[in-house]
């Protein structure tokens, strides 16, 4: 019998496909190897070709935008939001709209064209959760926005338009719907438990070990209860942190680790499937608090397009997350 | 200055490229013509291989699951829920769950291989709302269900299995989370203006017109303030409605006529792209009522994945719908 699950932060229900659940095999979509040769404006030699860097890691004392960094950050080509102006707010009749102010900007993560998250050096993955920090900190002095959505489109099936390693940012003026619900599902909880719900579902997750895919002193990675698509994971920190925009070296680095470890058992398991991840965090506006806990959630894609789920947010999904996590865990890399 | 406009029932916010707004020659994506020739189990003299049939309208005294049919309704033979049990509510820790109860049909909406919604007869296209309408009448009776979801994929970037015309339908426990979220927002808005929010919305449109895709006595179709997706299309009564399931002749008529005219204008702009519609109705266990109103949502196909919306219920859009609107408004068909 298939089950109906809940997400106790958002209340939304999926149909979860218990019997006959599909295997890491089932799935066909891969990520082709990177191409070696062709011109590519995000490798070594061609920072010329991009907008000016914002943030860059290199050797001190080097010039802004030569060849010797690490990392770079540049505003992204083509951007959703532009970054000058006011808000503007504005009523047409019963509707809303502001002008799209916003900063939109591109973490090049890596000058090796061939290196993924997966694996690049885990100091490199290091340096891209701390780059992610510098620009939200700076971003977040900008009074106009009241968020900084992260994320990562891998592989052209997953929505990225160049193959070579990148994240992307969108700073903008109003928050992202799903982190909206999270807020208030999880502000309801503590409502009447005064306790964060992620940090219960964390106590249960470790407790019974059967939806974990990888852990640290600092990190946990699990299935969660009701995933929307198959294999689905969240990077959640153990203790409660309401901001991503908390650092400290010892914790960026188990969080590079864990972050690392998933990516690396997902392309184990699934053949190196294209995914995305999206940041999950408190808005800008709302300071340190109780109810809400940071997370990243990562989404391979793997279904056909499931078109309906778009047009009514309900989801059927054909793996089990004990069984997605029990994969990902055993996986041999 | 590329626009943010919020969905006046959801505060779903969506960024609208207005200056560098994507024209229909710049979307690539197309259903290809339906293939002659290979076994199709929705095709006549073939119904001994689907599940023996729930609906089909063919001529009086006809024996069940004979050839001579002009629409029919048959059990999904890879069914996402189960009809057979009990809805077993039960809690896992801080989760819940039930069994996965329900119904899933599939209406095959034409016995003729090579059609489609909008290329079939408009009496087929009626015959076709008429079926929804005795599907959900009889589900209803099902105390076990809430909600019955409507929903059509057609062509396979668009999750259609089979290329034969059909349309599905899932009745389950539960309503989904966006049916829901519109449910709210919509009470919300009647319980301090104590108007409809939706028949506010179909005033403003026919004053304005930019948005109108076509109408007719009883149906207006148009592009939303706030579409998700280019090209994305709303088919709404005028008069007050909150359930699908209210029946009678005309009206289903001039209800086949306008989805089909839609449907014409999309195929005609966008070079028969693959899309998704789905139905949002009130709930069953909510009565007839003044907040809610009925409607069909069609969302074309066209983009790649932008994968962190899902992540993030953030929408991204390069078509303002004003020349959505015009360019169907305009298509010769």
């Amino acid at each position: 019998m298939p089950e109906l699950r809940k997400d106790p932060v958002t209340g939304r229900w999926v149909i979860i496909s218990v019997e006959r659940g599909k295997r890491p095999s089932d799935f066909v979509v891969r990520t082709p190897p990177r191409k070696k040769g062709g011109f590519c404006p995000f490798c070594h030699g061609n920072e010329y070709t991009t907008p000016q860097e914002i943030l860059a890691f290199r050797p001190q004392g080097s010039p802004a935008n030569a060849s010797n960094w690490s990392l770079r950050v540049v505003p992204n080509k083509f951007p959703a939001l532009q970054i000058e102006g006011g808000l503007g707010r504005e009523g047409e009749g019963i509707y809303d709209l502001m002008n799209g102010v916003g900063a939109h900007e591109v973490i090049i993560e890596t000058p090796v064209h061939e290196h993924t998250l997966a694996t690049m050096p885990l100091e490199s993955v290091e340096s891209v959760l701390w780059a992610y920090h510098y620009r939200m900190s700076d971003l977040k002095r900008d009074t106009r926005f009241r968020y900084v959505l992260i994320f990562k489109n891998e592989g052209e099936v997953a929505g990225a338009s160049l193959e070579h390693t990148h994240s992307q940012l969108i700073a903008m003026p109003i928050v992202p719907s799903l982190v909206k619900e999270e807020m208030d599902g999880a502000r309801t909880y503590h409502g009447y438990r005064e306790r964060c719900i992620f940090c219960d579902m964390i106590r249960q997750e470790l407790e019974t070990g059967k939806r974990v895919v990888w852990e640290n002193r600092s990190f946990i990675a699990l299935s969660p209860f009701a995933p929307r698509v198959p294999f689905e994971v969240w990077i959640l920190p153990k203790g409660h942190e309401s901001h991503y925009d908390v650092p400290s070296e010892g914790k960026y680095r188990e969080m590079a680790e864990t972050l690392q470890q998933v990516l690396k058992r997902i392309d184990k398991t699934l053949d190196t499937p294209p995914y995305n991840f999206v940041v999950h965090t408190s808005p800008f506006d709302i300071e340190k608090n109780d109810f809400y806990h940071w997370h990243i959630e990562i989404m391979p894609k793997l279904t056909k397009l499931a078109g309906f789920e778009w047009g009514s947010g309900f989801h059927i999904n054909p793996t089990p997350p004990e069984e997605a996590a029990r994969y990902l865990r055993d996986a041999r890399i």
